[in-house]
């Protein structure tokens, strides 16, 4: 399943347009390029609809947001779901500011996103109105695991069926829930959390997994974060000890790139249920 | 001719006045830091004629063009022209928005641009108004190859008239024409369009040679795109099994760091006619 | 006590609000991130408040400021002080437009800096109104070396009081004065200036050792410094001859990732006076 959600991206070569931060933004397209997808950021709202229409997939992501970027975000994603392309929203730092939560909440009510990714503090601040994101990061209480992993994945589903998107909340253990099936991921490595915008990066490479597997949204996403976890464990395995956070972001993407179906099929770690 | 044309960027360090995307902003800076020449970005509309009066040279690129940004590029490349500086113009996604076509149009209706560098399908879009870019890729019909070099290279010789820049467009084959003189380069690798950027850097480079070479821009234009092929060969003769675009990245850039001279001469490929 | 410093960024892992240019912000963000801080970038004016409220220190960085990011620069930096927050200001490129050293003064007069780092242009256009800065590098009649050092340092710890901040200087020499003790650091490379951003990110790390460190604050300036200077030793002796200021980059921010407590102190080189 994987391999075939993996190749489909390589063969559709899907054209994904951006409206992100700009931290992280050179990482996005990066790793876009490096998985087989073409990327394309543009934000000026006189001319984000003309781009969305000629792209197949759509990345909205908050991170540096502001009150010029917020209008176009919401003019794109309103034209994007009139052309039922796939989006994905990344709710940066909802929960931290009251701008973020409530434009991530507009987003949610303008459009029809099919995917929305963020850690749990965030995706816990659009379902409750908590307000404990600890910045742009988890909040300690907030994280997942074995204890609380069931109560964890309850929640994450009525979310999904209550916006009808497919909910991915990424930590040490990474969920997918379309609100009926959910999928635990067990791939990646704790460093990964030391390296700004790898969750940015898991929600540009969803956006080209859901784009060229339109039919298998659920599993496509479930693809994607299989490849940005089994694409960290890889880099980790090349490091020196020399070598840092920067050079394992540039080795993740490099993995990324020289990833294959099968390598992925191998590696993968998930349980469904 | 390419070695005093490179060792002139050294020597004279030409500060370099840029209005550039955000998504390859970094990149940018740092192979105009690794050819010699100095980099500064601006955008702000109160102060970048003043920027633009101390540096000796601009680079316009409308990667992420907004409305507050085209009135800075407007005002800065008049500016510019009145100082008779050199001016390179990266239409980036010409064609793939009425914003981004009419925008360079404008700009080119408003400046001297000494250089015009894009992909063919960017070229197309501003002399044909053709629209068949694939967002700031090329489209595939667009490809020059050796059945279409004749015609394209009559089509390029007719814009770098109509326009009065030097035109280049990079590809395969990379075609530099100032309307009377046309030249070919065959440097490069195709792994450079699976890194966000190398025609941004590529434009950033224009610039510092021609800002350092104003009495030979042809030629200067000439030496920056064999520059950049030269060092995408290099960086790909780097690349172990497990590097990646990303990495690649790094090497074009410490590539351009490291070249001296002679080996751009001696690594060269060109046809002039 | 640089190795007391550089252990408590570690144990506080300080949440730093940056607002900064788009040109470093990346490296900006991982650098924090391998000293064991955590950024956040937000400058949108309806949340800056918010958003500092909830960091513990602020790093304000004018490279590419516009007029929508002066006032959110203006209203954080006013909050940020109410708050007693640790604050840095980079005021990049001043003396190269009005509108930098204006909107850096105008910063300064607004709200307590703990810190303002600059080359020695930058700070000299701050002191004196003198506009000699070339574009964002220091002018080579500036250089601070050893004949000049005397009469450096006895303006700078003036322009210390003046603004009631500590004042750093980077250089071939660095100098970190609060007006009446003063240190200088003697470690680094001179490579670390064909990289573009190491003054940003150095800055961003003294905004991570003040706030972890609010009690020494002159001692956590001098710790950051040395940090910045001995990781870029410890990169430039993993260079090979193929590597240029791309590959550079990524190891001075490996470095400080690797960097411990021990190896700072017994590789740090400064006088104390």
């Amino acid at each position: 399943m994987l391999k075939t959600m993996f190749n489909n991206v390589k063969k559709e070569n899907p054209l994904i347009h951006n409206i992100t931060n700009y931290v992280t933004v050179n990482d996005c397209a990066n790793i876009l390029l490096a998985v087989g997808a073409s990327p394309i950021m543009s934000d000026d709202i006189s001319e984000v609809e003309e781009i969305t229409t000629i792209c197949q997939g759509l990345n909205i992501n908050i991170g540096t947001l502001n009150d010029r970027t917020i209008e176009s975000m919401i003019k794109t994603v309103e034209k994007a779901t009139e052309l039922k392309h796939s989006i994905v929203l990344d709710p940066v730092g909802a929960g931290a500011s009251k701008l973020r939560t409530e434009t991530a909440k507009k987003l949610i009510s303008k459009a029809k996103f099919t995917v929305i990714r963020g850690n749990i503090s965030e995706i816990k601040a659009l379902a409750f109105n908590s307000a404990d994101t600890k910045g742009v990061d988890v909040n300690i209480s907030d994280i997942v695991n074995d204890n609380n992993l069931q109560e964890t994945v309850k929640f994450l589903k009525q979310f999904s069926k209550d916006t009808n998107s497919i909910i991915v909340v990424t930590g040490a253990i990474d969920i997918v829930t379309n609100g009926v099936k959910t999928y635990c991921i067990y791939n990646g490595n704790k460093m990964m959390s030391s390296i700004t915008g790898t969750g940015c990066q898991l929600s540009a490479l969803i956006s080209a997994f859901i784009t060229a597997n339109s039919k298998m949204q659920l599993e496509a996403t479930v693809a994607a974060v299989c490849t940005m976890g089994v694409c960290g464990e890889i880099a980790y395995e090349r490091l020196s000890e020399l070598d840092g956070n920067s050079t394992y972001r540039n080795y993740i993407i490099d993995a990324v790139y020289r990833l294959n179906g099968d390598e992925l099929e191998s590696r993968a770690v998930f349980k469904m249920f």
